[in-house]
C-alpha cells in the first residue's frame, strides 16, 4: 500500500487550507520548483539554443507522454504531449472522422465538458458535408450508438457529478456499430484506474493540471491506439509532427508514430514542471489510489449527509459508478461554496447549483475530509453563506 | 536613444559565449526567474485554484497580448496569446478562408517557414472543396496576387535569408484583388518596426521565443484587425474563446472580441515568463532598435566579407530589404557552424548550406559582432570545421 503520509510531503499545501479542488487544479509539487529553476538557469540561461540537444528538450514531449501512458494503460510510444486539451480533442475527433468518411454523426452527451462540445461544433461547421453533433443524456449514450455514428466523443467521468461511463462496454458497442471511440480522460488520469489497451479505445485525450498536478494550463496529452499510429490523419499538421522537422521540406509528411500529433515547438518549461509533477506517481498503483479515494469520498458523503440535510447528493451513490469527486446540489450553491472557501475548505462551484469536491489521496487525509464536512455543517447551520459578500460571482470559482 | 549597456544587464548571458542566435531562441531575462518562482510558490503554491481570480490568471493572456501589441502597431484588445505559432496560423488561415468562400487559392511562397505551409496543407486537405496552396518564389508574390486568391499567407521576414517582404504594399495589392492578408511575424516582432494598423493587415500571428525572449516553446500570439473582431470565425472554438466560459452552456457562442481566438486553459507559468520578458521592451522604440540592428548587421557583413572570401552572402545586401538576421552560404555550412559554436560563437544552420546569425541590440554589442567575425575567420582559415566531430547532424542546430 502507498505511504500517503510520505506522498503528501511531495506537495506544497498552504497551512490552514483543506484542499478539495485537486480535480480542478492540483497543488504545487515540491520537486517542480527546483526543476523549473534548473531548467531556466542551467539549461535556457546557460546553454541557450544548444539545450535543445544538450538537455534533450526535443524529446521531452515523448518522455513525458510515456510517463503518463503508464497511468492510463497506454504502451510506450503511444502518447504525445503538448497544446491544450481542447486542441487535442480537435485532433482526435478530426482523425477519427476521417476514418469514417461515409458517416455523419458525432455522438456525445450533455454531461460532456462544454469545451469538447464547442470544439466539435467548430470542427463540424468547418468541415460541412452534413456532419451532425448528436447529444443525448449521459445515461442514454449506450442506446444511442447505432450504425449512423461515425465517432463517439465521451468524457469518461462527468465534470459536474463524477458519474462514470463504462469505457470498455461503450467502446465495444461503438466498435460493434462500426464507430470510432474517442475518450476524454480529463477527470480520469490520476483519478481512477484507466486501461486504454484493455478497453480497446481508439483515441484518448486528457489534461494534466488536475489530478496529475502539472500546474495551471499545463500541457495536454493525446493517445492514439498503436494500430492507427501510422494512419491517423493529423489535421493540425505542424512541423513537430513531421517525419523530419529539420529537413525543412516544403511538403508535410507525417511522422510514422504518435509523434504526428505534435504540432508546434514544445512548451519546455511547462513540460519540465509536469515531468517533475509525475515524479509523485512513480511506483504508485492506481488500484491503491482507487481504494483510498473511495474511502475518502464515502466518508465525506456519510458525514455531509448526516450533518447537512439541506444538501442533495448529485453524484452516483454507488462508488463504482463515480470517479474521484462528489457533488451536492443546493439553490444557494454558489454562496455556500464562497463561504466554505472563506472558512478554509476549498472546493468549487459549477452552474447552476452544484458544489463540487475532489478526492486526491496523494495529499488528502481522511481527517481533513471529516473536518471539511464539519466546516460545511457550520456554514449551513449558521447560514454563513447568507452574506452579501458571497452573492457576486467572480470569473472562476 | 536606448542605453544598450543597461538593457544587456536585463539578460543572463553565459560567460565566453557570443550569442548570435536570438532569432531562434532569446536568452533568459533576469526578471523571469524571480517572476516564475513567485508565481509557483506564491500563487500556485499559496493560493491554488483561487489564483485564477486573486492573481488574475484568467486575464493574463489579454494583458500579455496588449503588451505585444505595442511592439507591432496593434491597438489594445486586438492581440490574443496562447498555443503555438502553428496553431495560430491554423486559426488565422481558417478564419480568412471563411471570408472568401467563393475562392480557392491560398497564396504563399517557398521562403515561408515550412510549418506554415504544412498547417495550410492539413487545413486545406480537411476542408476539401478544391482548395489549393499555391507556392511561388518570394520575389514573385506580388505578381502572383490575382482575383483567384482567397488568402495570402506570408511570413514577413524569410527565416533562411532574412529577406523582407513589403507588408504594406503586398497587403494593399491583396486587398485590391479582394484577398485577405495573413502575416506571420515570427522573425519580425521585436526584430524590426511593424505597424499592422498602418499596413492594414487583416490577421497576423507570431511567436515569442525569438526576439521577444519568452523562453523555449513560449506562447504564440494572433492579431485580428478590429474590423473583424466580431465576425472572424474561430475553427478552434474552445471554451476560453466563449462569450461566457463559466456559464458552461452546451452551445458555443464566440466572444465579441479577439478573445474568441483563445482556445483552452491558458499556460499560466509560460505566460508569466513571457510577461517578465516583455519588461525589457518597456519604453523601447523599435525605430531605435532598427538603427542599431542595421549597424550591427552591416558591420558583421563587412567584417566577414573582408575576412572570409569563401562565404557567400545569402541575405539581401540592402539593409532595408532584410530583417535582423544575416546568412552566408557554404557547402560545408553545417560543419562550419559546429566549429564556430565549439569556439564560442553561437549561430545556427539551416539546410542545405546556410549559416545564420541574428542581431539583437538589447543584449548584443558591436565588439562582440567583430569578435564573432574574427573567430569565424579563424574557423575558415585554419579549417577548424574539417574535423570528423562536426560531420554528424544532431536534431536541432
Amino acid at each position: 500500500m502507498i505511504d500517503f503520509a510520505a506522498t503528501r510531503r511531495l506537495f506544497h499545501l498552504p497551512e490552514g487550507m483543506i484542499y478539495l479542488d485537486g480535480n480542478s487544479l492540483g497543488p504545487l509539487p515540491v520537486a517542480a520548483e527546483a526543476r523549473v529553476a534548473g531548467v531556466m538557469r542551467g539549461e535556457w540561461g546557460g546553454q541557450l539554443i544548444k539545450a535543445w540537444n544538450t538537455a534533450d528538450w526535443i524529446n521531452l514531449p515523448r518522455r513525458v507522454g510515456d510517463r503518463i501512458g503508464t497511468l492510463i494503460g497506454a504502451p510506450a510510444g503511444s502518447v504525445a504531449t503538448g497544446d491544450t486539451l481542447s486542441i487535442k480533442v480537435f485532433q482526435a475527433l478530426s482523425a477519427a472522422l476521417a476514418m469514417r468518411p461515409e458517416r455523419r454523426v458525432v455522438l456525445s452527451d450533455t454531461g460532456n465538458f462544454p469545451s469538447d462540445l464547442y470544439i466539435a461544433q467548430g470542427l463540424l461547421q468547418a468541415l460541412g458535408r452534413g456532419l451532425e453533433l448528436r447529444l443525448v443524456a449521459p445515461e442514454d449514450v449506450a442506446d444511442a450508438i447505432d450504425e449512423s455514428v461515425a465517432v463517439t466523443l465521451i468524457t469518461e467521468v462527468d465534470y459536474r457529478t463524477g458519474r462514470m461511463h463504462d469505457m470498455a462496454a461503450l467502446t465495444a458497442k461503438a466498435h460493434a456499430a462500426g464507430a470510432i471511440a474517442v475518450w476524454d480522460l480529463a477527470h480520469s488520469a490520476g483519478a481512477i484506474p484507466v486501461d486504454l489497451t484493455a478497453a480497446d479505445a481508439d483515441f484518448a485525450v486528457g489534461c494534466t493540471y488536475k489530478y496529475l498536478n502539472g500546474g495551471p494550463g499545463a500541457p495536454a496529452f493525446i493517445y492514439v491506439a498503436p494500430r492507427f499510429a501510422e494512419s491517423a490523419q493529423p489535421i493540425l499538421s505542424g512541423w513537430m509532427g513531421h517525419e523530419a522537422p529539420f529537413a525543412f521540406d516544403l511538403d508535410y509528411r507525417p511522422h510514422a508514430s504518435v509523434e504526428r500529433m505534435r504540432v508546434g515547438t514544445p512548451p519546455v518549461l511547462a513540460l519540465a514542471v509536469l515531468d517533475a509533477a509525475l515524479d509523485a506517481w512513480e511506483g504508485v498503483d492506481m488500484a491503491d489510489i482507487r481504494v483510498q479515494s473511495t474511502r475518502l469520498s464515502e466518508r465525506f458523503i456519510a458525514e455531509v449527509e448526516a450533518r447537512c440535510p439541506d444538501l442533495d447528493l448529485a453524484s452516483p451513490r454507488d462508488p463504482h459508478a463515480r470517479g474521484s469527486q462528489v457533488s451536492f446540489r443546493h439553490p444557494q450553491g454558489y454562496a455556500i461554496m464562497q463561504a466554505l472557501i472563506a472558512n478554509g475548505v476549498v472546493g468549487d462551484f459549477r452552474a447552476p447549483d452544484l458544489i463540487r469536491f475532489g478526492f486526491t489521496p496523494l495529499y488528502l487525509s481522511e481527517d481533513e475530509v471529516v473536518d471539511a464536512a464539519r466546516i460545511l455543517e457550520r456554514v449551513m447551520t449558521e447560514r454563513l453563506w447568507d452574506d452579501p459578500a458571497y452573492a457576486t460571482r467572480s470569473a472562476v470559482t
